[in-house]
């Protein structure tokens, strides 16, 4: 099967003697280049250094942490492998403590392991690599389902808006929003993407256009400041954006910016899409009233080209996301089905289905 | 009186044998740096560097450049700097040969030497001084106008929003869409003001942020994509904007991002004000559909600030300015009053008067 995109954020390379491939997201956008990593200590580098990030990539790479951690202790015997799975865990859950899919990939193989029955060392490693390798595949296979129910969106001639980067490098497979377009462009259609560059730290320049540029899709870069002026001047027939977090009535946090261009797409009539994995459904959350946004730090604001560009002590506001209220969204595409219109209702009964 | 903003942008320093100064824009918002000016030479490689800039402080730089290159000529009589008058005021308007304003100050001046009664060498000099200086004080009376009559829409504790830089710095005077704010802070009043950084270039960040923060008022930074998230999250009572042109149905073309900023304000029901001198209004145009959206090198989108940001090659869409329909705008404010609502009866009513 020819791949969707044309390059893997991460794999494995051979048998558990093999290592860990990733593209080093901090060379983007200026040059592609794979790092191959054979240890659990240059795994975490990686992570702390966000050469690898976005959270389903987090999970396959703390997966793949563990598996390289083990085979680091060397361990002379099948107890001294078990005795040593704590202290693995515990090293590269702590590249990126915040990162909730990173622990949770640690945490499966390490649990895959426990359970094991007594077996080689040799055999203990293959099993964590066999667990690390089925987060990967449940991944891009969580991808792929995305992008054939949200393909069908995407139609011949279109032309459509994204905002922020919930692509193929922040996942094991073909991404969340973009997986949409990227299953479309396999089934040959030709369509335009415009991407948002996504200030404050321009992950929609930097990652998003990349992704599609390099895949052969018809993309051009804008700032955030001309999408309305796109839906009025040139017509836009659809939005696709990624989510953080949605609360069960269909309230959607994502990156900063997400609510405005769901704003201009209410006025323009242009339906608004939220593309998610069921993962990213909280339905603890009543509303998006009670989902807290971060706040970052005011030098991406102030200092974000690399060059200080506004006076110091000057006061910056930068919250790292927004809330969208259900009733600008026109659907939501998870691997399990389309919601639409989305409702408590129907979020429920497509989430159970 | 106290000055309503603590830098001036462009003004003569002594008699006609003195200089003019102007902040180097370049230099901000990083130092606040002035040159004192000495020779139309001097003059014409600060704007052409852009130490300064925007149309009404080009018309002054104009004026005061022709007046420093009478005095270069060192002519032996009135009849010998009449006729270097051609030659100066082509060289002074070459600086920047698409800035209407500046070879409109170049002629105002000229054509006040060609009209003097016969006169001693140093008297013509005087009275082209006279002239330049004319046009500072009636740019400073104009933007002094819409401070006043703009400034009373800027309540004590309110929250306002602005775009762009329509400030002090583009001007002789306080400004035109920040006019409103200096004159509501010199009368006391204590509000907070959100500026949008106004990407690709910036101009809020660099010159908006600056001015306010630098004159006192309390000013907050914010990247173009949180504008709407502001609106719904802290609340905005009123937004003011400068303009580039007015089409006679009251079609607004202002920066990029302008219209977006619209459109929010519509959704959460804030009021959106435009602030410009009468000179900006293009009775021939019916409608904004008329005006023409200049588009601008792709560099300033994928290089903004020294730095690459997205992939070599990617296409780019970079529109300057873009339109924001009439039944959008709450008012406007000229120095002639104010429109509002705004139609072409109103505005032909205001313009008149």
């Amino acid at each position: 099967m020819t791949p969707s995109v044309p390059f893997a954020t991460i794999e494995w390379l051979g048998d558990w003697r093999g290592c860990a491939r990733i593209i080093d997201q901090t060379r983007l956008p200026g040059e592609l280049v794979y790092i191959d990593i054979q240890s659990a200590t240059e795994m975490c580098a990686a992570i702390r250094k966000l050469a690898v990030r976005g959270a389903p990539a987090l999970g396959v790479a703390g997966g793949f942490g563990v598996v390289l951690g083990l085979r680091d202790a060397q361990s002379p015997d099948p107890s001294a492998l078990l005795e040593s799975l704590d202290r693995v865990a515990r090293q590269v859950a702590s590249a990126r403590p915040t990162a909730v899919n990173l622990s949770w990939g640690v945490e499966r193989v390490a649990a895959a392991v426990r359970r094991s029955a007594p077996l080689s060392v040799d055999g203990l490693i293959e099993g964590a690599l066999a667990e690390a390798k089925s987060i990967l595949e449940e991944d891009r296979a969580m991808c792929a389902a995305m992008g054939r129910i949200g393909g069908a969106l995407v139609h011949e001639g279109g032309r459509f808006l994204t905002h922020c980067n919930a692509g193929a490098l922040a996942t094991g497979g073909m991404g969340t929003a973009l997986s949409v377009f990227f299953s479309a462009h396999r089934e040959g259609r030709k369509f335009r993407v415009f991407a948002d560059e996504t200030r404050p730290l321009l992950q929609g320049a930097r990652l998003t256009a990349w992704e599609l540029f390099h895949a052969g899709i018809d993309v051009t870069l804008i700032t955030d400041s001309m999408a309305g002026h796109v839906m009025k001047s040139i017509g836009i027939d659809r939005i696709f954006v990624g989510a953080d977090r949605i609360a069960r009535n269909g309230d959607t946090a994502n990156k900063i910016g997400t609510y405005s261009v769901a704003v201009l797409a209410k006025e323009h009539g242009v339906p608004f899409w939220v593309v998610a994995p069921s993962s990213t459904f909280d339905l603890r959350l009543q509303s998006g009233a009670e989902i807290e946004i971060e706040e970052r730090d005011p030098s991406e604001v102030t200092e974000g080209f690399g060059s200080r560009t506004a006076p110091a002590g000057v006061k910056v506001f930068n919250p790292a996301f927004d809330v969208t209220p259900a009733p600008l969204i026109a659907g939501i595409v998870t691997e399990r089905g389309l919601i639409s219109p989305v409702s408590e209702t129907e979020i429920r009964r497509v989430l159970a289905g």
